[in-house]
């Protein structure tokens, strides 16, 4: 979703270069070095105003994680609440999905999440959704061979396409839930905002674990 | 669904080996020879009731249909509409979905259909699902390489295990609808008996159309 413009956004985000890269191409394959630990690293792209990846980062202090988000008033969100939290395992990119090859060496990545994306309903703009296929070439070169991408939409035509579309790309399925929010399967699901809203008013979620063959 | 005993049945289907095979061993790649023109031949693995085998041979005379059903009493129901319609393109099986490769040659099938087959919703009952691994590699070894194999439930968690397990064995998938009645992508949809009471309900309809990789 598209938020207003955030004036307080550039300067903030332009203060504090320890948390948020907005030249992530200078980082390819040395995003470790922006971390205290060394270790197995997230992305999620298409952050929001990250209620998703700060919770995974809190409940999983033995992960990294960054946040990628095209939106300078969504990551200046994101950036406000990093600055009250200073989590040791979070860092920020103001970047673009299209270009993940350029900001993350091969196998950079353990895991990939997407939630929640642009469903681009009309078939004319079916190139832009994130489960299209160039999209899915992008997260194999970056995915570590073990990794996996985990995919969560309330959009019934996005989740049908994305089946078919990871399917298709060749992807192996390791899990799927139809109404993630009933499923007794799951115990350890994190919300995004939107999810959580969605939900509450009984709305069905879907999920989609894959990963590539080796 | 299991039905009651009809006494009438085994007498109807012995009476009638014109329209019904209960040794379809003997018809291993054969089954052309059972029905006015050899024209593709298409197969459904338990048509219950047989109103969506009846209503496909009435729609497509382009094509031959055989209904194969495991339960005397429900396969003595379909033949005593074929009785009365006599449809050149049907022919009927008494037996047993396990049994696939015995009963047909390799490619003798060029369009499977499992309609509303049971769930069997306990993990140790997997094995009988029959979109379990072990009944794709059947459908696998009867099915044209290009032909398709169509699938639809109402029951979420089957829809689930199936497009993992059919994932997993390498399936490609053409089409998934995940609330088929109210797609607009849909237009020739055939209804079972026990769709059109679950659906008139407001229940949900999910369909997969795959095929084996060549």
């Amino acid at each position: 979703m598209r938020l207003r413009n955030k004036p307080w956004a550039k300067p903030l985000i332009n203060a504090n270069p320890e948390y948020i890269m907005v030249t992530p191409t200078d980082m390819q394959g040395k995003w470790q070095d922006r971390f205290e630990k060394s270790q197995p690293l997230s992305l999620e792209v298409g952050s929001g105003k990250g209620q998703f990846i700060i919770e995974m980062a809190k409940a999983y202090p033995e992960r990294n994680f960054i946040a990628l988000e095209l939106q300078e008033a969504a990551i200046g969100i994101i950036l406000k609440k990093q600055l009250e939290l200073k989590l040791p395992n979070l860092q920020l990119i103001l970047g673009d999905g299209a270009n993940l090859t350029e900001y993350f060496a091969p196998a950079e990545i353990a895991a990939l999440y997407l939630n929640f994306s642009d469903p681009w309903p009309k078939t004319r703009h079916e190139k832009r959704r994130l489960t299209y296929r160039d999209f899915l070439a992008q997260y194999e070169a970056i995915l570590d061979p073990d990794g996996e991408l985990q995919f969560k939409t309330d959009n019934q035509g996005l989740f049908e396409f994305s089946l078919v579309s990871m399917n298709n790309y060749g992807m192996a399925f390791d899990f799927v839930a139809l109404d993630l929010h009933k499923d007794a399967r799951v115990t350890d699901n994190i919300e995004t905002e939107y999810e959580q809203k969605f939900a509450s008013k009984g709305g069905r979620i879907y999920e989609l674990v894959a990963h590539f063959k080796r």
